[in-house]
């Protein structure tokens, strides 16, 4: 199988920065594709060098982008007839999809070289499947994991895995502290992210076995290139104790919508409260622009772009349901790491690593 | 061993209520006897037939008591040489305080008959290791768990194991369905709750093997009490889609804690909004009674108490941190479940589970 090309992931070169083509598939997510066309339209502002490759229904794409000039012309539109369903098994999306659907195609458009990272809306274990079978895992990774972008009352953090599979071990937990380290350190720019394992105490007797031996071997052989902190727990996710939290698939998921629907609840009791009285009403008004930073800090929005990680090539999964101004963060995500050499950097702390020693 | 004698489990008897005696851990909790006293004078005020046994060491509690005659007359002392330390490991909590610490009598004297439910804001491990040992698991349950309510957009729910053991299989959650349902029908009052087993999606085939077995189990053969939901995610705990939401403890403790500092992060993010100008300033005053209102529903105060369920009496397990409102709460709690006959309620919806079919 062609990997992808060194125009894909280029060595980092001091001062050089190459031109960057993203696939983007038109056809996922709850909406269709005008607001996929309307989301890279606005990262394109953001990123006036980037170019696209945009597959799906060229009908559907066309009339879109015709209203649009400026992208029009970064833009290379290619006609598929197949789109994933939001609620496709992701057995029978690989099956109906392969070599022809708009997510597999802006898939192999990075396996090939063509582009430097893929962004879709689609459904999540479509497109973890179908990149596990096109991209492949690296050398020496076991499997991929979901990067989440944790807002926390310090900035942000980074969470994973939040859904890319289910159960784990000890050297997965370990790949993944480096893999979230590597991201870590283009997103926030720092040298040495801080790196904390979930756990339900702080105390290093309890938890699950996988789980201790993970702070063992972080502990044992300190990784060149993250800062390993130890256990953190529920309530450090929001407090930003650590740049990187590293747990299993099922519990970093529920976390993650836990957060997500307490942050929910929270608004929704906040404008039930804020509606009781005339009085109350009143403050609200003249407190307009405060809710306003309220809500903007809240809005999913702004951390949308899920990062697959452990692959031969960078996928962003943006959420279904989102709309342009969420999609563009996705697209902004992608040129990110594409920009700053995720692959390249993960690959040299892979190399840095020493061997882990068995117990 | 002598069993909860029937004072302290009696069957339910229409219109008639038993004096309730409560055993109180007098030094378990980050501050002391001071807040545990004045804490279950708070409760008498609102039970006021109940009595207590409370346990610790007289020289401390016999000022506190002086000054509130109605406790005074309501409470006997039993003094004790040995506390627990909120940092013990429950192992050593166990050798040295077997028989002769605050928080081992005041389980014991659930054991023998003398009071219907323990409190204690000590130590949860030790709490847990020593109710274990002293009470021991009910027939037919493999292992306790620690049950907790969690506020929602629409009220309440119950949310368990929040932590007493890790890991799980089939079994222990569909006893956890049982057990919550229980407590559910006498906390909520309601005769059929809804119960939904946490994963991380709703489709039947996503997830791990055992929660999935317990779904099978719990939708071919029917609970007499309880209602079976199917799966719920993450987010469905701060909506309150079901009564009673059950996973194993890992996870449980893990959402716990995360909706804990996601609630946190939002309060401060609200904090510095409402701060930033001089007309949010003003607005938050004229709106201070709706941000009472709200600082009242995120009170964790209001839901303080974890019940242990699965043990051969009723033990409440108060927040360690908690000030005298709180530890109130976890009174009332205890006070509830022991007037609502907790353990028959259990013991019953047993008695009336068929037997679970192998696969």
């Amino acid at each position: 199988m062609v990997r992808a090309s060194l125009r894909t992931d280029p060595a980092p070169v001091e001062g050089m920065s190459q031109p960057l083509c993203l696939s983007i598939d038109a056809m996922g997510g709850d909406t269709g594709p005008a607001v996929v066309v309307e989301g890279i339209a606005l990262a394109l502002a953001r990123h006036p060098g980037l170019r696209y490759l945009l597959f799906g229904d060229e009908e559907k794409i066309r009339p879109i982008l015709a209203s649009r000039p400026a992208l029009a012309a970064a833009t290379e539109v290619r006609h598929t007839e197949v789109a994933v369903a939001m609620d496709d098994k992701p057995s029978h999306a690989v099956r109906a999809g392969r070599r022809r659907s708009s997510m597999w195609l802006a898939i192999q458009a990075v396996r090939d070289g063509e582009a430097q990272a893929a962004v879709s809306a689609g459904n999540t274990g479509a497109l973890m499947a179908m990149s596990k079978i096109c991209l492949k895992t690296m050398a020496h990774i076991e499997r991929p994991a979901i990067a989440a972008i944790w807002p926390t009352t310090r900035g942000e953090s980074i969470v994973l895995d939040v859904g890319a599979s289910i159960g784990a071990d000890a050297a997965h937990l370990v790949d993944m502290a480096i893999m979230g380290a590597a991201m870590a350190r283009i997103v926030f720019d720092v040298e040495q992210p801080t790196v904390g394992l979930l756990n339900v105490g702080t105390e290093e007797i309890k938890g699950v076995d996988f789980v201790r031996e993970a702070n063992r071997i972080l502990r044992e052989a300190p990784i060149p290139g993250l800062l390993y902190h130890g256990f953190v727990e529920g309530d450090d996710l929001g407090r930003g104790t650590v740049d990187v939290v590293v747990t299993e698939g099922f519990t970093g998921n529920i976390a993650l919508k836990t957060a997500e629907g307490t942050a929910k609840q929270i608004s929704s009791y906040l404008r039930s409260a804020m509606d009781r009285t005339w009085m109350s009403r009143l403050g609200y008004l003249l407190a307009r622009g405060a809710f306003e930073a309220l809500r903007d800090r809240l809005d999913p929005r702004k951390v949308n772009g899920g990062v697959f990680l452990g692959l031969e090539g960078i996928v962003i999964k943006s959420h279904g349901g989102t709309d342009a101004v969420g999609f563009a963060g996705a697209v902004d995500m992608a040129h990110d790491m594409a920009q700053h050499h995720l692959m390249a950097t993960i690959r040299q702390m892979l190399d840095e690593t020493p061997e882990i020693a068995p117990v």
